[in-house]
């Protein structure tokens, strides 16, 4: 496992390389430093979790059969578009957020020196993905398919970031737009494609799929993304900060999470006037209320019935498809997220 | 002319109802609505010469025969693919450079409801030109040509905006950087690709062609593209507000224009120390120095000689090319902006 980690570490050398070279435009030398220095500051330091899973799944679909260095290549090719993908999000979600700190240093467009230059930036990482798969992919039958399925994902991304952003930051802090169908749309769109579907699928074109002929397995990753994030919003409330390596504040930045909208679901109005008055304020007993009126309303059991459904209704799901290789991709996918604490 | 400019404008309408309408995301009402006062702030109110100058030179390459309605549509969303890819880079750039006013109206940013989600609203913007293409061009045999002139010519774009930004805001105001062929090209890559090859290439492309096979006629509109900009940049100081419909401050941004780039060229060096000293500054005294200056070094002279020179070597290439076809598509560009006072 960290063998192949080495390996997707090495592409990223390679890939960066390329694109401080693309004959395509002339660098000055400044805009080459430039660049290096914005590229590793933005895009390999995360876990790498969505960029290696291309390459696990590829293999998984092979069955065992070894793969040649230029799968293994181009695996990790796309792996890494993914993550270039990823940190083009980040990089912009952190202005719009005004955020300050990302996967342990500030963020890029808090550096002095980078600024508003941070949005193009990001608009940069952004166009290399298609610099890196017309350089790799341009001759392969999948091509025209995996250009579409970028530019798909990142459209549908951009589109529940759009839902989020305006239920979030217009409303003026409005409660009552919340529910379990509209935090779905937002999660399914701006988490679940892009994390869970993608990879699988630039995995399924590389072996040679038409993934037209695979939208059982999109609409089971999609739940499996889905899944994911109501893990995600409800360990920023109930997780151990020493485990999951923060102090969540959905409650004080007024999030769309789970667990909110899980809450209004339960509440009689008295409680949801108790939520309404102090939901989305950054005093501590506001934020107490809060959590009090979750342990009251049992939140906790209801995630833990939450999550035994979710998990029977996936593998269910995956024991129907018809490929072994296909099932034991998704069953991957299900054990690394099932029942996690950060 | 306004024949075709009506129905230019009625390809808008078609294309953003089916983009609010698009399966690929299930919208909320509100962000529907969003979407819909988006699109009309930021996209139609140009002058739209990038998106009709498809249609136009669609039209020249048929030499007089008809197009039928489907051509017209098609050319005209192409032209509107141009314009999408045109707004989503004015929202981004007013937001980089903290502008205020753009087309007569405030910035989209700085609309109170809106702020830093304008980020987002031009990442939506440039993941609609997919779609739009998507749907109207995928069956198409130069599908997958199109898909990639839009992601290079975005590439290059992005790259000159890099350029652009990192030696004007960095450098902390660092003359010494500016040069004849820095400005050629940021403005190369940043202006003249998108505004003057991208058009002609779309029409290529619907008349059949290989883009590979007409890189002298990329050389001629990029070639177009920089003396446009050097107009733009020579209007911006001794253009008449009148005219241009507004009061250029390219010195007091210390802007890295032909007009100073010029004036450093031929400055000795106790004119280079005036200039050091004086450029980029508010102050209208500094300003005033600079403008004397330019009299002094006769950079009005120079930019008519420059003019004539362009004016005679591009007119000299374009006859100089094989297809008369292509000469009146090239021969109307130039038209449209020779000895242009706005």
């Amino acid at each position: 496992m960290s063998e192949i980690r080495d390996k997707f570490l090495q592409v990223y050398s390679v890939l960066k390389s390329e694109l401080l070279n693309d004959p395509a435009f002339e660098f000055t030398d400044d805009s080459r430093q430039w660049l290096d220095r914005m590229l590793d500051y933005n895009v390999p330091g995360g876990k790498l979790n969505r960029g290696l899973s291309v390459v696990d799944s590829y293999q998984l679909l092979k069955e065992g059969k070894e793969l040649t260095s230029e799968e293994i290549f181009l695996a990790c090719a796309l792996g890494w578009c993914i993550e270039w993908l990823q940190a083009y999000f980040l990089v912009l979600d952190d202005i719009m957020d005004g955020s300050h700190t990302r996967r342990g240093q500030p963020c890029w467009f808090r550096l002095p020196k980078v600024g508003m230059i941070a949005a193009n930036d990001g608009i940069i990482l952004r166009n290399q993905i298609p610099r890196i798969l017309k350089k790799h992919f341009r001759d392969k039958p999948f091509y025209v398919d995996l250009v579409d399925l970028f530019n798909e994902v990142e459209f549908q991304t951009a589109s529940g970031q759009m839902i989020d952003l305006i239920t979030t930051l217009v409303g003026e802090k409005d409660l009552s737009k919340y529910s379990l169908s509209l935090h779905r749309r937002i999660v399914q769109y701006k988490t679940a494609y892009y994390s869970f579907y993608l990879p699988v699928a630039c995995a399924l074109l590389m072996f040679g799929e038409n993934l037209d002929n695979h939208n059982d397995v999109k609409d089971i990753l999609i739940e499996m993304g889905v899944y994911f994030q109501v893990q995600d919003d409800y360990l920023d409330c109930f997780g151990d900060p020493e485990v999951i390596g923060k102090v969540g504040t959905d409650i004080e930045d007024f999030k769309c999470s789970w667990v909110v909208v899980k809450a209004l679901e339960l509440s009689n109005e008295e409680q949801k006037m108790l939520l309404y008055d102090n939901y989305g304020k950054e005093d501590p007993a506001c934020v107490a209320k809060v959590k009090e009126l979750y342990n009251t309303l049992k939140i906790q059991d209801e995630f833990l019935e939450y999550e035994k459904k979710s998990y029977e209704k996936l593998n269910k799901a995956i024991e129907a498809h018809p490929s072994k290789a296909v099932q034991a991709v998704l069953k991957s996918f299900l054990a690394k997220i099932y029942k996690r604490l950060k």
